[in-house]
């Protein structure tokens, strides 16, 4: 079984359109019948739901003309977002990056371009686009290493998205009891240890965007960016070892921002893995360290699996 | 979709015969070609792989005796023992309570009884039996509180065991770096924290069976008694957060011998659940309060759980 039988088979064999609704831009994918990529679009997002919409019905005007189709040629149209979504109605949630409290996205969206609409977590859209373009079978945990911490669930080839839409939210593991208060609520998060905002929080020399200016700060011998980058590796570690000891999946995939830390955060997070499997013969059967991937950059894996689990 | 479509759909409509194997007895029962069970029996195990395969052979004979079939009446005989399991040979390795380091259970059962053997991890065959006795749908987490701590999860109807067997396993999960050594080589894991081990060593003085006394000990002033219950309710709690957020399943529910604790111990595990959704409404949502199931006390879960997922 290839991971793309289940997953494409949820839609007939026709064009359809994948978006990653992000809060800096929104990247667009169309995919022929053959769900192979035939064009790709990006737009700055302008914020909240009438910013949003606009911005999302532009991308479909453009990647219509870029492949000679009419808007209603396309099946479906799929949109990956963060925050809480409620399938199969598409109601957003909480999506504080994009300035939406709550929003009708897949109805409205719907209405304003005429295509049907799927809405779906963009962690999970990622998560389904990575199986499918980089091939890989069976249960799949892709770990988001952006902002926050989550991880998007394939198990068997079908994203697994849990009885409340919360699977793979392990971001909000509480695993410090003496850590920082997460904006969860809880105190200690995974979150609050390993991604972007816990750089942040553990590096404020690095800046609003710290994960560029990392790995040079490390090297210059800055003892805080050595710190910030050391909890970035041990705590994806763990994280992988939740993503083991819950799911045992075949393949871990690191997606997201920070994945652009390249081969010495992958390199840390695999060694981390291997002082484990050297300590217990449990957790050595496991071969976590072996089972790690990291998304290509540029890889429009998010856009893809919108398309994907898109419904027409 | 029943629970029990897709599992019982694994086999052909034919008599089966499920057993337990468990460090003192192995209970074993007889399903008729509906998935009812027709008749029911237990023997104390004798140790060791030839200890093993008497007791498992008796029990067919038994069973056989009692339905008044002939054995090549069954079309299939379904095992769940401790320790990790090889499928789909049916190898079985570190069933230490068994006095077995690695044993073919299942070629060597199957060549003494004329049945076709499959062999499960019992965690998994309980969490198939528990679905079907107790008629829940969807994806379940079954936590077992034995000896141990793990869980066995069905996605969806259909029991998922992960890429190396290991899926479930959340007793090696390392929460208090502070914490016991655990005999997995790690120290601090959850199971360490919660489950009939944890329980002998947090109280000593309850002997080598505490489930029993602990109650009356805890009521009756016993500190030590006390901190050794908090410490199960408080670590049982953490693991039902931790299914929450990986699984996130449409029910849990509490297996293993020290469920018999009863009212008092799931009170004080939906209690700490209550509070912690009461700190945070993203753990709110998840509703695991609401969530939890019990086992009921004498349910031939993982022996039927067994014969279930038999194949011939
Ligand atoms: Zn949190
Ligand atoms: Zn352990």
């Amino acid at each position: 079984m290839t991971p793309t039988q289940p997953i494409v088979s949820d839609a007939k064999r026709a064009a359809r359109i994948g978006m990653d609704i992000g809060g800096s831009k929104i990247a667009a994918v169309s995919l022929d019948e053959d769900a192979r990529i035939e064009a790709e679009a990006t737009l700055p997002v302008a914020m909240g739901a009438a910013g949003v919409l606009d911005t999302a019905a532009g991308l479909v005007a453009e990647l219509a003309e870029r492949t000679g189709r009419a808007p209603s040629d396309f099946a479906s149209l799929g949109v990956g977002v963060p925050g809480q979504v409620q399938r199969p109605r598409g109601t957003v949630r909480h999506a504080y990056n994009l300035e939406i409290e709550e929003m009708e996205l897949g109805e409205l969206l719907s209405a304003r371009t005429g295509i049907p609409v799927s809405v779906d977590n963009d962690v999970t859209a990622a998560s389904i686009g990575a199986a499918h373009l980089m091939g890989l079978d069976g249960t799949i945990a892709y770990l988001n290493l952006g902002t926050g911490l989550a991880a998007g669930i394939i198990i068997d080839g079908r994203a697994r998205r849990g009885a409340n839409g919360v699977a793979g939210e392990i971001g909000h593991l509480p695993i410090d009891p003496l850590g920082r208060p997460c904006n969860c609520g809880q105190v200690g998060c995974l979150e609050t240890v390993a991604g972007g905002m816990a750089l942040r929080n553990h590096w404020p020399a690095g800046g609003a965007d710290p994960g560029r200016r990392l790995l040079r700060a490390v090297e210059a011998g800055d003892d805080d960016a050595r710190r910030a980058f050391d909890l970035l590796v041990s705590g994806t570690a763990r994280a992988i070892r939740v993503l083991g000891l819950t799911i045992d999946p075949d393949t871990v995939v690191i997606g997201g921002g920070l994945r652009l830390l390249g081969a010495p955060l992958i390199d840390g997070i695999r060694r981390t893995l291997e002082t484990w499997e050297a300590e217990t013969s449990f957790f050595a059967q496991l071969g976590m360290s072996r089972r790690l991937h990291v998304l290509p950059e540029g890889s429009p894996a998010a856009a893809v699996g919108a398309a994907l689990a898109s419904r027409a």
